[in-house]
């Protein structure tokens, strides 16, 4: 599948940590840490497990720039 | 300045494509490529520039995660 | 590939709208008109044509509700 | 009340899950389901139901396409 | 009609921008000013003009938190 | 730090309600009630405290517009 967004980051699922309807997922890519929030179910449907090869997809119109 | 998004990733840009009213930012994050789109009033005020030191700043709810 | 996003609506796109740095798709999904604004560099690395078939994707967060 | 967001879909409500902070919505709309991840105080505020009449309402920029 | 975003902020449309596929709305509530990036389409569909009453409507998860 | 959203607005958090990952900030902003909601992780690192000076943080393409 390709997607319009602009950025897919493959990395390694580090940590899954599940709330109540949503989880927090820290994936490892090339040494960056990114954090995405997704619903439990998606965690669920895909069997997303610690250790496992992920991407991260994020639209270019989701990433703002900051300088100091 | 602190902020909530869980993303904060620091880089430089590589990249400045001007459009009517937007702005596509590619930003080299330790050998990632992240493309951001942001308003040419910001390009502006923030005179960003290539070669300039810059982070990109995406929200956790911003992530999605997709598997092979 | 499997996407965390819960939205995944496959359709066919019948028009496409290029702007200076942003395109609108608009596809058709069961008769349903999707409205999607993406890059012209998605739209040109995606070889998108219209009549063409395509999903549209979309996050639960970024999903509204209204009433009347 | 008219809204910017190109994409303002008419459906029933189908599923209400309740989460700590947040709520997820199922849509039917004309057969196709549409999931929605909302705040709890919004679904109390607007007392949605199973089985109401409602509408997913989504911006074109929050759309993406992706392709086979 | 009600919808799910937490914030919705009625102001007076003080500007006007239009890009190629975007334009750029500044909104003055009680001397705040908000900007919205929304589509020509929307822009032409609603009949917006300078001067007119109009509500910014966003969601608490587009909404990020900063400190100094 | 100066980010390329167009919408920082400073105010007065008057309210933090937590959730099982995610919290919901209440922040006053010349008067105006505006809710973000941002995870818990975000809360604790900002040590962010009812009463305490916050911006909240919007992007042009986050604000739609909306006419009775």
């Amino acid at each position: 599948m390709k997607i319009s967004a602009r950025n897919v980051l493959e990395g390694k699922i580090i940590e899954i940590k599940e709330g109540a309807t949503t989880s927090h997922i820290v994936l490892d890519v090339k040494g960056l840490h990114l954090t995405a929030s997704i619903t439990n179910e998606a965690v669920e449907e895909m069997g997303l497990k610690a250790g496992q090869t992920a991407s991260a997809v994020i639209k270019s119109s989701d990433v703002m720039i900051a300088v100091a």
